[in-house]
């Protein structure tokens, strides 16, 4: 199911911006029993991603508006939300006053094989490289091809993830999740100052957990070095990764509890 | 008016991946008398662009029939042609045998003053930086945030181009546009290995050049010392630069010959 602009169609208009210049941004994140999951942060990150674009973000009854029509007909999945700078005449240049575009679409809940979150996940170096671009780094955005070239990089159904590096080597993300990391009693998390995405789970994560997560370059050693890493994402919430090519590791004493934090708040 | 794989419609399906991830390439070119410009080299470089992104380029026949259904209503227009990976499930996986999807759409004619074609035009530096990944330099594809931010940096209709350096301060390109410049007898244009756009205009001036057109690493003060500098795109064709920001330059002696060269090309 999809609405654009308030309205069930599976179309948008082929001049809009977000197809042609990937000019927008958007979200994903699920819907259980009617209820947006972690709604608050989400609309917040919408909200300060257009403004890093200075794309004017629709008001948040718009969205809440849209969810109660979804939610007639399914009350579970996961939800992507998309806003673009709207319709465009032919160059870069933009329309003054010309209204943005809001997409919602609705897909099944992921089904997770119960070893994946019990167990965990195999995981890739990818080749493919994150560009240093201070001014789009965090955002959620629409210029997503690096990630599509990264995920193309591999089709072993055993693999889970990739893990994406910068064009300096640093450790950045996953292909489509943050990672976080624990040395001893310490957690931390790549820092996305010059790339990457700054998701919502990572967020919440270095809010909850009562030590912090504290974000620091991450050279490939270092992750490897580690005694427990984890992937995030607002679909999958909180996963350890146990195989990365040669380098396994046992279950992790804080995946329980790191999840039970994220859970807690879900519910609250 | 817009076809979509060969249909006459205004729309393309919300799930397409061009506007899920900018997940495509594009071109734009002139179509004068029923005739494509350049249409040779335009689809080569469309090929090649799809190619690196493994992304299947449909075959040049498809896009002469668009072209035949274009031309009997408008024989004259500016054509943008777009390829993306065509629909996709949520996610960054592509599914296998995906058709693309073929996006061709004609606009008026652009007017350009006969002052901005004799005389030259101003242009400005842009803030905004384009990131160094190699692995997307020089492709025409769809993500394009970059190009947008630099063109919201201006309103002055009397600055006619904005000109882009990258993360480390090179000088790249125009927002939209290439650009070539002479020091002496000898021919310049920025090397585009870590990023910009190739564009066909540009690769075509480097080939007609008797003498070459050699590609290096532009800092601004030489671009600024340059004797004539020129932008240049398969719609505005090729014009002189006389005023950036605080230097000007006097009508260039080479502006007529180059275009002389690219439009005995173009009747060819």
């Amino acid at each position: 199911m999809v609405l654009v602009n308030g309205v069930s169609t599976e179309q948008i208009i082929a001049r809009d911006r977000g197809l042609m210049y990937g000019d927008g941004v958007f979200r994903t994140f699920l819907m259980k029993k009617g209820r947006i999951q972690n709604w608050k942060r989400q609309y917040e990150k919408l909200h300060s991603d257009c403004a890093a674009l200075h794309i004017s973000c629709p008001e948040e009854v718009f969205f809440l508006r849209d969810f109660s029509i979804m939610t007639q007909d399914t009350p579970n999945g996961v939800l992507r939300l998309t806003v673009t700078r709207g319709e465009s005449a032919r160059g870069y240049a933009v329309n003054p006053g010309q209204p943005v575009t809001r997409i919602i679409s609705l897909t099944a809940l992921p089904v997770f094989d119960s070893a994946i979150l019990n167990e965990g996940v195999r995981v890739r170096w990818c080749e493919t490289r994150l560009a240093r671009q201070p001014r789009l780094a965090g955002i959620k955005h629409l210029n997503r091809l690096e990630n599509v070239l990264a995920r193309l990089e591999w089709h072993d159904p055993l693999i889970f993830e990739g893990v994406m590096r910068d064009t300096e080597g640093d450790v950045i993300e996953g292909v489509s999740s943050n990672l976080v990391f624990r040395e001893g009693e310490n957690w931390y998390t790549p820092d996305l100052s010059m790339c990457g995405v700054a998701g919502v789970q990572r967020s919440r994560l270095m809010e909850l957990v009562q030590t912090g997560i504290k974000e620091v370059q991450v050279r490939p050693q270092r992750l490897l070095d580690a005694d427990e890493v984890m992937i995030c994402n607002s679909v999958m919430g909180l996963l350890q990764i146990r195989e990365m090519e040669d380098r396994t590791w046992g279950k992790g004493k804080s995946i329980s509890e790191l999840r039970a934090l994220l859970e807690a708040e879900d519910e609250a």
